[in-house]
């Protein structure tokens, strides 16, 4: 018995509450037990703007009176749709080992999350996921709330949605204008998108990866050897999704893992991804050489019970293309590459995750765990952009999408990393041949190695290129890559840039619904609503902070004019007195005017 | 007389000092007076890494002992050149009137720059402009100086030059192995290159804005009706070039601008753009529609003599196409723009500066002051972009090059603003088009209008890609944009970022130089070379506060890890050992299995 008060008790706090200027709104789609969320940004009511609906992955943190109970973990939405699901069965699971927390014990070991869940499984030969399902042609709930979410509710498609789409670029993307639960069923079904929601993540609000729906971004927690705590974490997972984080990948190697991913779990209304085989190494104290597929089935399964919604697997890493690494100015960059790599060429021997691919599908299956491919061998350079290495590894990938999709796996696949602007194209199309239109999910790229310490930036560049040409998922990179830890202000810009890059792309795209918040925002600058711009935007509070730095005042909210230019030069300002002065335009039958002139080839007046 | 101590004396001080890691060179291509500065980064001796050469438009302010003088302004390293030409004459200039500084008296008027300079005009048939000399098929001292400055003062071509352009997209560009004086000739005759460089501007160090050369950056500072001083002014010039901006816009509006405008170019070894309609309407109490041609040219050629180096002129904002802004979201955002639109529209006359245009030219010449013709009707939103006002001012800025070509004025062409990514391409290629491949020069442009606070992000997106295209040089945007007014930490901010973008597309373009660095900066971090790391990124301060939040001690800058992974999971560092243990890679003959591997299909080790 634990004598010594646990060291580490349960996070202590988590930021809860509205953005400024929203309310979070949950819509019904017919069903009892199911509410889909949708953020509204209520503007000047002069303005005659109606609330401004946006995508919101935040979670019950962002109401009005979040009731957050970290002990007992967030609401189990998706518990009424499980419990009448036929294909899976409850058990007792496996029991949690000393070393599933880095073998610490009495007050150096963090309090378990008291939240207990039913633990379910999947049957063999039933219906268990939602690929299973979709290829069944059955509908399920994730489906039907996903749909009603990418259309934040609409009951029809939006006015001029096929203008908007056909003004947009998709690269042979098929974005509908209205998102309808047989679509999601129908891209399901075809591999293309993937609902990552583990049976035994019953707190989850589902949501869609696809290259046929809004651009997601994910971003990544977690402790390391050498710093952070339990605390940190479950509000870093909370922080994220506040700014607008999708799905959120815990990459923790320290000590308590099993534990704090209980409390990031039962506390998330996204989904939470890792990469298991960094709790492998350290169950086996570090040393690559001591891996095996025991350890490494033992710490799926664990993972599993516990509700984590996709795996990342470098099952593409193979023995044959470590010498493909040479060569290269900076050889393997993926921790999961590397350890895999030292692994096969230390023995010499075939990786095991490759080797045991089978096993693994049936296991994740069994859970409806998503894979996410990894890519063990991307390029950590400009210089090793695209390379054999590299490509050799996507084809593989491409191999083992297809056996996981033969067992009923949902499936996403990995990508750069470091590629230069004129080779990310190549890349998205070699992605989408390779592996049959998987979604393919990307680390930025960064498009330049020189900006240490702005890498949000290099990366947010490729990140918003290879989001238009077909990404359906992009993780994101703070300002710290490269250099240290992300802080909490660090993970903010990562999320907030990252949500620029997805939504450039969706814009770029065509996506019908994207341009409404732009337009909306454009229609605040133009009548200076100030207000209504600082909400409008992805990060209020910095754009208030920023105006108010020179004009801090209450009336400058209302002011016409800025501190850019001051109300002498406020071009806006400018027009709107020239179009009210300007009845001209209507009254001197100017548009003809000017409509003619440019017909005649422009010498109206200078002729009169 | 002046009996009040002046209030506002000379800035006080600016900064000064090499960057860390790095030391200033000169280097002389053969003639005598003529010293090109480059960067130096040197590397850790153990590396046996030679210094790595950067560009470098910081000027005197980063040598090891500046010799900086403000009162007396820079070296005037071209005076030796100017005075031997024959096309140019000195004169008694315009005196300096008190509307010149917005009719402030005594303590409020700032002192004049002390420093006096030899005033030259060009002559009548005389070759004046480096366009002149260039179609002359002269060389001139700029286009040996600024050829030696793109070749970072390499004699050769660079080893394995045409294999890195080749290996790029450069969408039509020509870019040389090697910049000789004879190719930044033609490149100036066929006016697809300018080298703004005002024959009163005798500080400059010149440079090249053109397609086939470096892409460029421009940083923006100037006072405003709301806040500033003099101090601040110049040392953000100071600031702006120190981190890599290559000419500077001085956007001042308020008082006195003449002299601040005076104590910024005498210290200025970059090109300075000018407004000078901002300054006109200032003279005439801040009412457009007392703007006239006589004020207008009296500020041409007051700010001419001062040595600005580029003018932008919105003679593109044609009164018949200000009607077509009626519809538009955000009607007419450029300030320039929107004084003319006013003008246009009130008097319903057509604008004087397009039926002054060949007046203008005539003055522009005799200094040599480049144009920027200004878009004053560029998109202010993602609604608005790649309309029909843009594109009917695009053709006439296309129109008005021709004519400045056959004055002998050097021309580049301003460019948008708010574009989403699909549409960067056709606003590229049309200018191209319309303007006879004039250099392009580009603000931003931003690619959503929904992150105010981010928006150097939002634009470097677009900057990146749009340069790639061919735009020349990309105008920074700040995190401040749209929201007030930049401090220093912004414009450096703004600045990096956009380096980020101009480097990002000279890779894509297929630069022969660019990669270089990249390569530099990836072989630091694969032999965790931190100091080199920070040195050679384009901010080494913010990499090392970066990197020492997490891991301060100094011995921690040679560890062979970082606080990111920790030592027991840097992939680099088992990538290394992986490398060093195996030996394998020769001795066993494993590049050869790894070849057969994949030419078999990629059976090989699952069938031993």
């Amino acid at each position: 018995m634990n004598v010594h008060p646990p060291k580490i008790r349960q996070p202590e706090s988590v930021t809860t509450g509205p953005l400024p200027g929203s309310r979070k709104v949950y819509l019904t789609p017919g069903c009892a037990d199911m509410r889909v969320p949708v953020r509204e940004i209520l503007l000047d009511p002069a303005s005659g703007e109606p609330p401004l609906r946006v995508y919101d992955p935040s979670g019950p943190y962002t109401e009005a009176q979040p009731p957050i109970d970290l002990a007992a973990g967030l609401p189990q939405v998706r518990e009424a749709w499980l419990v009448k699901r036929d294909g899976l069965e409850t058990y007792q699971g496996r029991a949690v080992k000393a070393e599933d927390n880095g073998n610490v014990t009495d007050e150096a070991l963090a309090e378990p999350c008291p939240a207990r869940r039913i633990l379910r499984r999947g049957r063999e030969g039933a219906l268990v996921t939602q690929l299973e399902y979709a290829r069944a042609g059955i509908i399920t709930e994730e489906m039907v709330y996903v749909a009603h979410r990418e259309n934040l509710g609409r009951e029809t498609a939006l006015a001029g949605a096929a203008e908007r789409r056909a003004d947009g670029e998709s690269f042979g993307a098929q974005i509908p204008d209205f998102v309808t639960p047989e679509f999601v069923r129908a891209e399901v079904a075809a591999g293309r998108a993937i609902i990552p929601a583990n049976i035994n993540h019953t707190e989850l609000e589902p949501m869609i990866i696809g290259r046929n729906f809004l651009v997601k971004i994910n971003s990544n927690i977690g402790n390391s050897a050498v710093t952070s705590s339990v605390a940190e974490e479950v509000e870093k997972m909370v922080w994220s999704i506040r700014w607008g984080a999708d799905t959120v990948m815990d990459l923790s190697t320290g000590r308590n893992i099993h534990n704090i991913r209980d409390w990031i779990l039962r506390n998330a209304p996204v989904p939470i991804g890792t990469v298991p085989i960094y709790q492998a190494l350290e169950k086996v104290g570090g040393d690559a050489l001591k891996l095996d597929w025991e350890v490494f089935k033992d710490t799926l399964i664990e993972q599993a019970e516990q509700g984590v919604d996709y795996f990342t697997i470098h099952a593409g890493v193979r023995l044959a293309y470590v010498p493909l690494t040479a060569t290269r100015t900076t050889g393997i960059v993926s921790r999961g590459g590397s350890i895999m790599a030292r692994w096969c060429l230390s023995k010499h021997k075939e990786s095991f995750l490759y080797e045991k691919f089978d096993e693994i599908c049936d296991i994740m299956r069994k859970y409806d765990v998503s894979f996410s491919l990894g890519d063990g061998l991307r390029p950590g350079s400009i210089a090793d952009a695209n390379d054999a290495a590299q490509f050799a590894e996507l084809e593989t990938l491409g191999e083992l999408t297809k056996i996981a999709w033969d067992k009923g796996c949902q499936v996403m696949i990995e990508g750069p990393g470091h590629v230069p602007m004129h080779k990310i194209k190549e890349n998205m199309d070699k992605q989408l041949r390779e592996c049959g239109e998987a979604p393919f999910y990307t680390l930025g790229p960064l498009t330049t190695d020189i900006a240490p310490g702005y890498d949000h930036i290099t990366s947010a560049i490729g990140a918003a290129m290879i989001g238009w040409f077909g990404t359906a998922m992009l993780c994101y990179v703070t300002p710290k890559e490269h250099l240290g830890l992300p802080d909490r202000d660090d993970v903010k810009t990562g999320v907030v840039t990252y949500r620029i890059a997805a939504h450039a792309a969706d814009l770029a795209k065509g996506h019908p619904g994207a341009r409404l918040r732009d337009d909306a925002m454009s229609r605040a600058r133009f009548d200076f609503r100030w207000q209504d711009q600082f909400h409008i935007g992805l990060d209020p509070d910095t754009a208030k902070q920023f105006h108010d730095e020179t004009l801090p005042k209450e009336a400058h909210k209302v002011a016409h004019f800025c501190s850019m230019c001051g109300p002498k030069f406020c071009s806006m300002k400018i027009t709107q007195d020239l179009r009210q002065e300007a009845a001209l335009l209507a009254d001197q039958g100017m548009a003809e005017k000017s409509a003619e002139f440019l017909k005649k080839g422009g010498k109206l007046y200078l002729e009169t």
